[in-house]
């Protein structure tokens, strides 16, 4: 989860423009997003060097509580 | 934006299991994932070929609105 944190936030809110927001975002966009990372057919650095360093429970795991954290709005970011 | 609504509901919460939730999502992020669609560079069915009827203006307006839309937890999404 430390490398997540770096770019998307402690909670799942984004701070770096560009870069998504993950908090309460739908569970299974998020296991494919990680899934098509690790098999190339999605491509970006680093998120495929790193998803290439997850195994399949990380990945369960990561989407899980991503898709559980509160939505933006509830994060106080200014739309 | 109707084209949008079906996939990622009417206030940018998708209602189907898989779509991401675009409300209040990063406004960059979001011009530069339909960029990538229209590019070729990112695929899905439709999103690759509903990118391509958009004309740059119109990825510049759809990802501010959808930047612009409260985030999830204020559109009541149980997390």
């Amino acid at each position: 989860m430390g490398l997540c944190v770096a770019c998307h936030g402690e909670d799942g809110v984004s701070r770096v423009a560009g870069t998504p927001h993950l908090a309460g975002q739908d569970g299974l966009y998020l296991r494919r997003a990680l899934q098509d990372y690790r098999s190339g057919r999605r491509q970006h650095v680093p998120m495929s060097s790193l998803a290439n360093s997850l195994q399949p429970a990380d990945i369960e795991a990561l989407a899980a509580w991503y898709a559980s954290r509160p939505g933006f709005a509830a994060a106080g970011v200014a739309p």
